[in-house]
C-alpha cells in the first residue's frame, strides 16, 4: 500500500474516521481493512477495544497523529480504518433503495444509517452523485456501509437492465398516491427510488412503476431527502 | 439598527440566508424583518419577487455584496433577510415538540422543517442547546421557523411548570413501548420529547409520562435525531 494521503475520489482506498465507524469497519468488513491508524491521545479503553479487534483479524495498527489530523480535519479524531473500495453486487431477491443523483454527503450517510436500521441492505446510487466512499459519508453513516451492499450505476437504465424486473416505487411530489395506500400490496422484491435534494426525480419516473408521495402539509415545499427516505423505509419495514 | 455584523449569538438580530428562507421571513413574519440585503448578482426574476414582497410590507432593500459574503461564508448567496429575534409563547392547546439539549444546528433546522410539514407549530428547546437563531439553523429549516413558535427554556422544569399538564411522550432507546402502540390513545394535547444527539434523554425521563421507542434493527445503535423526530411526528400527524 502506498503512502497514505488526504482523501480524494481517485484513490482506491478511503477512511472510516472515529472510533465507532472504525470498529464497524473492522468487525463487519475486515477483508477490506488494510490498516488502522491511531492518534496517540486515544484513551486506553478505546485502544484496548481496537487492539483486540485488530489482532483477531490480523490488521496492522500504527500511530499516525499527523496523518489523522490531515485526513479528519478535526483535532478530536482518535482512530481511522484505512479500507479498500469495493463495488459489491446487489442482492436481486431483496428490496432496494435507489438514490438518483443524490448530491449531499450528509444525506447519503444518514440514509445508509436508516436503511441498515430498517433492514434495507441493498443500495443503488445513480450517477451523477456524491462519492459514497467520501469519509464524510462513512462518518454520517456511522459505518453502516460496512454491513451493506452499496453500488454505483452510470445511469438508471444500467440499474434497470440488471434489476428492473421488480415493483418500482418512485417517490415524487406530484404523485397523488399516498405511500400508505401501497403498503399492503406486499409486492416483493421492490425498489424505492428517490431523487436529487433540489430537483427530485425527473418527470419520466412518472411512468416507472407506481409513483408515491409522503403526505405533508402545503406549508413546506418538500421534506429533506434523508427524512423522506427514512420515513418511507420505516413504513415499508413495518409492513413487510 | 446598528451596523450589520457577522452573526454571533449575542446579537439581537439574525439572518435568513438564501432566496427561499428570505421570502419565508418576509411573507410569514414581516413584523420581524428589519431589512433585506441583496447581492448585486441576483437574477432579475428573484429580484422582482423580493422587491414586490418588500414593497407590500414596507421593508427596506439594499445591495450589500460584501456583507452577504461575510455573513453567508458562501459566494452563491443572493439575498438575506435581517430579522429581529423573538421568544413567542407556545400555544398550550396544541401538541408540542420538546428538544432537550439538541446540539446540532443542521438537525434542529431539519426538525423544524419536518415539524411544520407535519403540523407541529410549537417547539420548546431546553438549554443547553444550539442557538435556534443561528443562520445555519434558519437555512436548514428552509425558513420554517417564521411560521412557527419556537421558544427557549432554561430547564425542563421551567417548561414543565408552564406546560406540564399534558401527556408526555419521551422518545427513549431503552423503552419497550413502540410508538405505534400509543398512536390510538388520542390524548391531546401531548408533548413529544427528544434528547441530545449523542446521549439521548437523561434517565429521569423514564418517569415522565409514557416513554416510547421507534422500532429498528439492532444493526444500528440509534437513528439520527432528525430522522427519529420526523418519523415520530409523521406517525402522530397521521393519527390525529
Amino acid at each position: 500500500m502506498p503512502k497514505l494521503e488526504k482523501y480524494e475520489k481517485k484513490l482506491d482506498y478511503s477512511y472510516a474516521l472515529g472510533l465507532f465507524p472504525c470498529m464497524e469497519a473492522i468487525n463487519k468488513a475486515p477483508e477490506l481493512v488494510k490498516r488502522i491508524v491511531l492518534n496517540s491521545e486515544i484513551s486506553s479503553d478505546a485502544l484496548k477495544t481496537i487492539e483486540n479487534a485488530a489482532i483477531k483479524h490480523s490488521i496492522r495498527l500504527e500511530y499516525a497523529d499527523k496523518l489523522i489530523k490531515t485526513i479528519s480535519q478535526k483535532s478530536n479524531c482518535f482512530a481511522a480504518a484505512v479500507f479498500e473500495k469495493n463495488e459489491p453486487e446487489l442482492d436481486n431477491k431483496r428490496n432496494h433503495i435507489v438514490l438518483h443523483n443524490i448530491s449531499d454527503k450528509g444525506n447519503l450517510g444518514t440514509i445508509l444509517r436508516s436503511a441498515l436500521g430498517f433492514g434495507f441492505l441493498d443500495i443503488a446510487i445513480i450517477a451523477p452523485a456524491c462519492d459514497k466512499f467520501d469519509p464524510q459519508v462513512i462518518r454520517a453513516s456511522m459505518g453502516a456501509m460496512f454491513s451493506m451492499r452499496v453500488r454505483d450505476f452510470a445511469s438508471f437504465e444500467e440499474y434497470e437492465d440488471i434489476y428492473g424486473e421488480r415493483k418500482l416505487y418512485p417517490l415524487m411530489l406530484d404523485s397523488s398516491k399516498s405511500i400508505e395506500s401501497v403498503l399492503d400490496e406486499g409486492e416483493k422484491p421492490f425498489s424505492l427510488i428517490l431523487g436529487n435534494e433540489g430537483s427530485g426525480l425527473p418527470s419520466e419516473f412518472k411512468h416507472k412503476g407506481q409513483p408515491i408521495i409522503i403526505p405533508h402539509s402545503t406549508s413546506i415545499d418538500s421534506l429533506n431527502l434523508s427524512i423522506a427516505a427514512s420515513i418511507a423505509m420505516y413504513l415499508f419495514s413495518r409492513h413487510n
